[in-house]
């Protein structure tokens, strides 16, 4: 089409990550005819990374009132015109592939996991919302909320390679940041007390791991590599490298996080 | 169309909250081209709220087999019928607006909120329900959970200016009853124990705030103005004005409920 | 179609559960003629349940790229090729009837419980699973996870009769095993600790009870006839009859689980 995007970086990915995708979506089209069409259309036909996870995309979010090419266009736009963007794809890709060990191919997490997706559509509609095209950028974390259960508003600032891992129910607010590294479970929450206006969302550091069903509220921080257990409450802040369990969360200083990490 | 609907109550709505949403609405479609079309289409086309409502709920509750224009018939058909309808979706819109810090306009409401939007669509099949129509009440309620992941039956009980703020994965019960000016965050359970029953699920009365994750069940009732903890699990009527926390959950009174409110 | 299947077993269903799902949408039919054309397609049209579920699921799991047809042979292949498929099917829906005090009919589940439907498609997918056709079976279990809010990996094995009430955000992982009469809630988790390799996930007993938004961790074992509270996080051995509770759950002996089951 006519956008203005750049492939260069990607064309001097010779060996690279959108390589492997190839050539496990061939391998796979092989093995499974009834796939063929699928992979074909949304990974082996497109020349870069960005233009298969921009179809992808736009084809995932659109509706009879926002089109598939309108949304392939947006996502396309802000990955060619971000490194940030393109490096965070594929930093995201290498953390699911690493840290999941339900994760079979770089393949099945561009294809499959809405917790991926979700995020490379939060970096872009955050792209947009820093850009002040407010309304855009929410238009588009409603469709991801709607499509894929996750709701993250479209100002918080979220880091590089995180694994939202089955990522269903997720709630993430305006004023929340997480840092690289971090690991986020299916219904974890990142929300507010409702008691203060502002910065009233969490802080979540570097390699930090939140459990299944978590809640963390306020401005509160999570200090990098902490451990939240599933199901706990986290309602004050956490020191660096210490795990919190329970409702309401206490700290176990040097005990190493069991029932912290899902799978 | 050949509906059979009366626009004079708003038709008499001069300055009121239809035409701030147009007034929102417009300045978006100037500002940001690429959501022109949408919002003509979802917004201002339309010459009432009742009509734009409608259509915006046929359209995304529709499926292959149930088409937009028979959901778009059925919605402006119980809200040109019920002036209770017409009421609460505005009293739901200026709920949201005050209660919610992340909530921009009214038009961000009704475009993107899908807790309103399901409220709505279960108020539309509350009085379906009412009316005998069962199997077209749960048609209905089916796809509000599938489309939104917002699970309430049709037969429950919702009073006015409701925010169900993210919305994600409510599920709330049959024989279950909400006052009025409650706000529930997501991923609340109003369920039953499964030893009752009948009258099973619980009365939540108004005022009242129940946080994010939070899990109540059976006929128990929680008073006026009371708040309820996020992640708590409530099996025990809750008095007014106090907050619970906890599981299971211990009333705190007098205490103001830090974490009982989400963002 | 040119489908393989043997109808011979739902010929020989006279009087059975299909029989009774055609008079119930044929009764709903009549009364609701704004549903009629939607019950003549799903329902009415289909000689066996086979059929009829097959275009169901096909039409609800269906996307741009991901056709109904190719769906409707893939599940229509899959019931007539098992009989253990077409006997779970019969069993699912006779123990959502028998459990759940909302349904009010088989066509009731047939049509609208999204519970009951995932577990349908991830019985067809882990069949797929276990002949080694792993991409089709994922990118199964993602249309489930995406339309359904429901993430089951495909490798995890279900017994017969179970109930998935409301199903909202249930997740189970891979080596989870789930034995026959088990009802699970809405938001229950059987997943890993992350700190294990190969079996990881919970094995479920015979007619165990896990209440909504429970945590069960690791490759731990939940007795038969055991109770998980609702909002419990499990992550030790729960013995068989034996009721758990709490965050960490404690079990509690004798004690019939209040709060442990919600419809």
């Amino acid at each position: 089409g006519g956008s203005s995007e750049s492939d260069s970086e990607e064309g001097g990915e010779s060996g690279g990550i959108w390589a492997q995708i190839k050539y496990e979506a061939l391998q796979d089209a092989e093995a499974e005819p009834a796939l063929a069409s699928y992979l074909y259309s949304t990974v082996l036909v497109h020349p870069t990374l960005e233009r298969s996870l921009a179809f992808h995309l736009g084809n995932k979010l659109s509706s009879p009132l926002l089109l598939p090419s309108l949304l392939y266009d947006l996502f396309l736009g802000a990955l060619s015109a971000s490194s940030t963007l393109r490096a965070a794809a594929r930093a995201d890709l290498r953390a699911v592939r690493l840290r999941d060990p339900a994760c079979r191919s770089f393949n099945h997490c561009l294809l499959n996991y809405k917790g991926f997706l979700a995020c490379q559509a939060h970096r872009a509609a955050h792209r947009l919302w820093s850009q002040g095209r407010h309304s855009l950028a929410l238009a588009l974390s409603s469709r991801v909320s709607e499509v894929f259960a996750v709701d993250i508003h479209p100002a918080a600032r979220i880091g590089l390679a995180i694994l939202f891992d089955h990522a269903t129910s997720v709630v993430i607010g305006e004023t929340a940041v997480v840092g690289d590294h971090v690991s986020i479970l299916h219904h974890v929450t990142l929300g507010g007390t409702g008691l203060e206006k502002g910065e009233r969302h969490p802080k979540i550091g570097d390699g930090v791991l939140i459990g299944a069903g978590a809640t963390v509220l306020g401005n509160v921080s999570v200090g990098a590599g902490a451990k939240i257990g599933a199901g706990s409450v986290v309602l004050t802040d956490v020191p660096p490298r210490t795990t919190a369990v329970g409702n309401p969360a206490k700290v176990v200083r040097g005990r190493d996080g069991a029932a912290s990490r899902l799978n």
